[in-house]
């Protein structure tokens, strides 16, 4: 008996987010299901982040139990990649310690968020980034990212039905442009509430498009008020990009 | 009444290729029926390439006549990207000569056609790009693609059921690195035949993957038979580029 974690990418288009629903299709659902015809028995899987609906992964980080110690990490691999459907797939598998349960151990997460900015859309990113028909001014947007880092209480960015702790850590926000069209929003923290990363960079396209000036994030982050930060970025813009343990 | 042209781009993913089909989904048929809803009836349009099933366009060009004057270029790019299923999008459109037909008046294609070169897939391309998990020798590739330009007989180069004058002019084939695992293949000729690109692109694979040699190239056009060239590349990598007229 050994325990691995598989590194998981998945195009959250057409899933009803990662955890297991019934009734939906979800990632959860569609890797436990090719778990067990690969082991012919019920396995249970550890994730360690819950992607909402739309949202997509290159890096989610999935752990389980393997009774059968004759399967090398390759095997397990190869055998998933064989029988999971063409919108997930697993880049490695690795031994991990008994128990590893990825949402616990991890000490940092890092997400991407992709804007497309033109005037025309482009419909071969239209489940992937968000389109965004206006100027953004980044310099602004880098400015405002600065007050998401540190240890926050992030109430006025998270969703209501989110009980947690409200307190989280952010270590860095950045913004690149690696196009004339098309900006990465950079995420790192220790862990993320429901939808916080979609609020902030919803937040920070308002100071983008001169809707709001700079010291409005700080404004609403002391108000500890959902209702005072505006609408979340759409989910096909967001990627869980990786965990370190 | 006037005549304009419309600059297309579509996902060929979930069509039965460009042209009209009785019972299948079909760009021309989804084209139309915007047509018919923005002007009150049936409006012939004619495209300047019949993309198969799972092609692409960037700029495809399509024509037809308008009968109201009032509706400017503007008016009818709005109108038509406001019916247009997700899948379709008009970028531009311009007036254009009574009764022009883009088929027949084109003076240049632009083809594109992307390969993704990692020994493990991307499921973001996977619809956008052939995934070849091998090594390519791009410089014998290039060497290869000269045999490909001038004027020839493309007979070992189309599909059988393409009946037309086999001699064509290409006018340049490039091949492009454009990240250490995204190659693109550029061809440009006057005109072509069915899947002649595909099948292009499929002998250079050959060539780069050292299953043949260079010199095979110029032997299989020379052998003016279909069956003597390798199978065609698959469609979702290829792009209709842009034309000129």
């Amino acid at each position: 008996m050994k325990w691995v974690a598989a590194k998981v990418m998945y195009d959250g288009t057409n899933f009803f987010g990662y955890q297991s629903q019934p009734a939906f299709r979800t990632v959860q659902d569609e890797f436990e299901k090719s778990l067990k015809i690969i082991f012919k028995k019920e396995t249970p899987s550890y994730a360690c982040g819950r992607t909402d609906t739309g949202v997509h992964a290159t890096g989610q980080v999935v752990s389980f139990k393997v009774e059968n110690e004759n399967m090398t990490e390759k095997n397990i691999k190869d055998a998933l990649n064989a029988i999971l459907p063409e919108d997930i797939y697993v880049k490695e598998v690795k031994e991990v310690k008994e128990g590893f349960n990825p949402r616990a151990e991890a000490k940092k997460r890092i997400y991407h968020y992709f804007i497309y900015i033109n005037e025309d859309p482009n419909i071969f990113l239209r489940n992937r980034v968000w389109w965004v028909p206006l100027t953004l001014n980044l310099e602004k947007m880098r400015q405002a990212a600065k007050y998401f880092e540190g240890e926050h209480d992030f109430t006025s960015f998270k969703t209501g039905n989110d009980e947690r702790n409200p307190i989280r850590t952010i270590y860095r926000v950045r913004i690149i442009q690696l196009r004339k069209d098309l900006i990465l929003i950079r995420v790192e923290g220790k862990s993320f509430l429901k939808r916080m990363v979609r609020n902030i960079v919803g937040a920070l396209v308002k100071v983008g498009t001169d809707v709001w000036e700079v010291e409005k994030i700080e404004e609403i982050l002391e108000a500890k008020k959902r209702a005072s930060a505006p609408a979340s970025a759409p989910p096909q813009g967001l990627y869980f990009y990786s965990a370190l343990f």
